[in-house]
This record gives structure tokens, C-alpha cells and sequence, in this order.
């Protein structure tokens, strides 16, 4: 059966485009709280799930050794603008270990914010591995290999301890069987492995509420969520979806993106997780889903707080000439 | 009852998205020929329909006044990617007319292609209304409106004599009465019509069949199309998908993309009209759907120009390394 629209796209008086999928909000003892679609089809979390696969910096002491605070360990969770700062940060983190951004095995990507882009090639420069949205990410994992006394080279690869410690973090939270027949390969070029929304949200209540958790995972899980809520640009960008969220809500509502129409996140007062992805990948869609979804979760708790959320769940589209053309909208109910 | 599934978007050994739509092919008497989905339900064409847009351009003798030959034609039907020599070619047709870009209404924006848009930057520029996609299109409108002795100014709106005879052309070759309840505004502020796919495929079909309407209508789209034939870079830009499914079959296949995930065109020879459109608006989506579609339709007449669509059909996904991760793959079987 088709998963139901949650997102339309209208222009004019009529629905133009529109956007199906699933979503879970879980709580810590794996209590469906809300749900929409199916949400135990193995979907790949991308970047949802960078806050898990950050969980070894800490673990391991590599953060506390390197000296790295909030915005390196935000950084670390990233998948960020590729802006100045965001670049020099990253390559900051990686000379804390001896290290500079040629042993970046990410690739180069030109940033995905256009206008960024441009002020780039308007300076006569090229993106580096630095620029690339999960630099900070790809430093955590470096750092975290010296500090183990490991082999820099090949840390992208399933085999490379790095990448065991992540899958070990993930196999934990999301309570899944993460076999070869659920791997892929992520654009960063390290292993993504696919799991059912259900387990990805309950993986976020786990951390944020330590329910069914060692008490240390726990730790270093919200140590790395409120680094984020502390530095939404660190983990994002200008004006990107993540950062808005947010600041909507700080210390209150964690929200990360991940390609292909994917958002995973938490809301650490409540206890709560939730994951989201649109069938067909669309990233307008899961931005104003996400905030749907929050704006639904927060409610009843705090009533002005979900408005700021209810704000977020529509976008007005316009043309060329900043007419008001249409709109996306989340269609939760 | 929701669309088909008509392309996939793997990674590993999993569909990591996927995208709903449907599909009319159609002949110049109406007949099905092919189809997917609700064909029936009305949909904006966007910039797929430029070619019926641009019919008064010839029917005026505006096109022949100013001495517009098939480059200048190809570019009024076109949505193009601001490269250098679109956007001087625009400003070349519109001098035909004793005019200049100042004229435009259409708008600015950075071009759609990230790599021209970087050597604007690069250069210290900034775009005009010239390297908006659809500046050709509108120095069709501005030149028939100078030949007809009409204000050029508002010449975007919905009661101004351009936009009247754009809906009367479409109305004709639809034959869907395009009332105010399915009329938006484009993205480069003029009016656009939702109408059933079934309905925009058999226009593309009487233009090349000539059945069902006026000779000197269907000679003044035919001429068009085969402008667009026969220069599909000026219809589209470098690399663009219009420009690869035109080239792979010169003068046998007609294809024009649209926002929000359409296409439309038409198999000249075979007297067939088509159309298409992703539920999402996804136009990669659409890229692929429409190769599939005119292999399937060229299969019995043609089995290596059809193998050459089936190969535009698919394409390959690769991560910042250029490793192979996936592939976005028309499914109409």
C-alpha cells in the first residue's frame, strides 16, 4: 500500500506536486507516540545519523584529548554549508591531531548552498575535501583513529575500526541487524546501512531519555546533542532547515537532515524520538514535515512553542519576481 | 487510487527512493497509444508546452518580419541555462524590435546550471533578466507584440493580447477549457494552465500529424518543433537532458522538460504525441521516464534508436569519490 502524502505543493488554487512517506515518533521504551506510513521498510538514515556515528569521538576520549568543545563536537555531527568558518573549523580540528585536510577520504564537492558557492569561484577558488559538507564528520573519525593509535588510510572502508565502532553505536541504538544485504555506500564515500524508521527514532529516545542504554553511550549521546542545540550553524548553516529549527526551540528540539528525504531527531525534554523520510527523497518535503511533526509532538506541552513549529511546516514559493506563487505545506492531519 | 511507481533511486541492493507519476502517448485522433496513472487529473505544463506558447510568434508573422530564423525559434521555445550565448542571442532577437533586456518581465535569476553560474561569479557578474530560462521565450511574446503595434509593458498578464493568444493556442490544440480555476502564475510571472496530460500529449500529437486543427497551425508548430530539432542546444544548454534526447535521435524525436517534474514532446514520424508528469515534481525522475517512454514507443519501428533511449533510461549515481553507489532507473515495465 502507498505511504499517505504528507507533504503538497501548490500553486495557484491547486495541488501541483505532492509528497508521500512515513514517519515515527517513539519514545525510550520503544512506545509508538505518533506515526504515519510504513516505518519498518529498512530506509538509509544518510546524514540523520551523524550524532551516532559521532558517539566513538567521545567514547574513546579522542574529543576530551584533543580539547575539543561544543563547536568542534557540533562540527563533528555536521553536515554543514561549507562556509569559511565551517571549513577552517574542520581543519582546526584535524591539526589538533597532527593532521591537515589531504588525508580526507569525503571528496571534494563545490557547497551545496549556492550562494556560497559562488562567493567561492567569485574569489578565483576551488572547494577542498574541507568544503565538503561532512569534513567535520570525516575529522571526528580521523582524530578518533590517531588518538587509537590506528591506521589514517582507508578509514572509510566497513573493515577500518572507525567504521566497526560506528556500526557497533548504530547496531545498539536502532536495535537492528545490520547485515551486508542493508549496506550501502553513502556520498562521502563511508558505509550506510539501511534500518526501519522505527528503530532510527527509538535510537534518538534511547539517548536522550537512557532508557535501554549503558549510562556512558547515554552520556556521550546528549553531550553531542546539546553541542549541536548550542551551535546549529556549526551543524548546519545559514539559514539551512537544521539551524532554523533549532533556534526555534533552543535546548529544546534537536533536528538533523540527511539526504535523500530524510530527518532524524529528538526532543530531549520529553524524551522522544523521531525519523521521517519522503518516499522520493525530496529535501523541501522533509523540511516542512519535520517541523509538522514537532509542532504535533510539542502541542500539548507548549502550546506557543508548537506555533513556532507550525510556522516552519509551510514555505511560501515565489517567482523571479518575488510574486507569491504557491506553497509547501506539510498535511499532517 | 496513488500513481505507479515509474523510477527507481537505488543504493546497494536497495530502492532507496522512488517516484510516482503517470504518462500519456497519444496519436493525432486522440487514441491511447500508451499510458500510466491518472491522465485525467489536470496539471500544470510549465515550460513544457513553450512550443504552443510560441505559435503566435509564427501565425503573426512576427518570427518572418524580423527575419528569426530556426536558432532565434529554437530559443523562443526555449528553457535555456543562461550560457553567454543564450542570453546573447536573446538580447539579439529582441534588437529585431527595436528593444533591449530592460524590457523583460520574466525576472532574474542565477542560471540553473551550478557550473555557468560559477563562471558569472567568477567573473565578477551578476545575471540579467537575459539569463533567466525563459528570456527567449518572452522575446517572442515582446517581439509579436511590437509586430502587432501592442504596449509591451504587462505584457506577462493574463488579459494582455500575448497571454490571450498563448490560451487560445492551447486551448485549441488541448481542447480543455482553461477557466480560472486551473490557472497559476509561472515562475516567470506569466499564466500557466493545468489540463489532463492526456490532453497536452494530444496537442504535440495534432501539431505533428496536422490532424484535428488549422494546416497553417500545425505548419507554424511543426516549424517550430523542427527548430528546437534542430538545435537543441539553443532549446536547452550543454550537457542538459532535452539536448541529449534530441541529439540521440535528430529529427525524429521532439522533448521539452517542465518544472515540477513534466515533460512533454512528440515522435514526429510516428505521428505521436506525449506527456508526462512525476507526482513529486522530481525532474530527475522525469529525465528518465521520458527516455523510457520513447524507446518503449519507438521499440516495433526501431530497435536501435529505441536501444539508444533504453540506455538514456538510467543513470548512474556516483559519490564525491566517482565511485558508482546507485542508479535512478525508469521501471515502466
Amino acid at each position: 500500500m502507498a505511504n499517505p502524502v504528507l507533504v503538497e505543493v501548490t500553486r495557484g488554487g491547486i495541488v501541483e506536486s505532492f509528497h508521500r512517506g512515513g514517519f515515527a515518533l517513539v519514545d525510550g521504551a520503544g512506545e509508538m507516540i505518533d506515526h504515519r506510513g510504513d516505518i519498518l521498510r529498512p530506509v538509509f538514515p544518510r546524514s540523520a545519523i551523524k550524532v551516532f556515528q559521532g558517539i566513538p569521538l567521545i567514547e574513546t576520549g579522542a574529543a576530551d584529548a584533543y580539547g575539543f568543545g561544543d563547536r568542534e563536537l557540533a562540527l563533528a555531527c555536521a553536515s554543514h554549508s561549507g562556509e569559511d568558518g565551517h571549513a577552517r573549523l574542520a581543519a582546526e580540528m584535524l591539526a589538533k591531531a597532527g593532521l591537515d585536510g589531504t588525508v580526507l577520504e569525503c571528496g571534494c564537492h563545490w557547497p551545496f548552498d549556492a550562494s556560497v558557492s559562488r562567493e567561492l569561484a567569485r574569489r578565483g577558488e576551488r572547494p577542498t575535501a574541507l568544503h565538503n559538507n561532512c569534513s567535520g564528520k570525516h575529522a571526528g573519525f580521523l582524530c578518533t583513529a590517531v588518538h587509537q593509535g590506528e591506521e589514517t588510510r582507508g578509514y572509510v572502508g566497513l573493515g577500518h575500526p572507525v567504521q566497526q565502532r560506528a556500526k557497533a553505536v548504530i547496531e545498539d541504538l536502532t536495535g537492528f541487524d545490520l547485515n551486508s544485504d542493508v549496506c550501502g555506500t553513502d556520498g562521502c564515500s563511508i558505509p550506510t546501512f539501511a534500518a526501519p524508521l522505527k528503530s532510527f527514532a527509538h535510537g534518538f529516545a534511547k539517548l536522550v531519555s537512557g532508557h535501554g542504554i549503558a549510562a556512558e553511550r547515554a552520556a556521550a549521546g546528549r553531550r553531542l546533542i546539546d553541542a549541536c542545540m548550542a551551535h546549529p550553524w556549526e551543524m548546519s548553516g545559514t539559514g539551512r532547515a537544521c539551524e532554523a529549527l533549532m533556534q526555534a526551540a533552543p535546548g529544546q528540539v534537536f533536528a538533523k537532515t540527511g539526504a535523500e528525504g530524510v530527518f532524524c531527531g529528538a526532543l530531549p525534554e520529553l524524551g522522544l524520538g523521531f525519523a521521517l523520510k519522503i518516499d522520493d527523497g525530496a529535501t523541501r518535503a522533509s523540511e516542512v514535515l519535520v517541523a509538522a511533526i514537532i509542532a504535533a509532538a510539542l502541542r500539548s506541552h507548549d502550546a506557543d512553542l508548537a506555533t513556532r513549529f507550525d510556522a516552519l511546516s509551510k514555505t511560501t514559493l515565489r517567482n523571479w519576481e518575488k510574486t507569491e506563487v504557491g506553497a509547501v505545506r506539510a498535511t499532517l492531519d
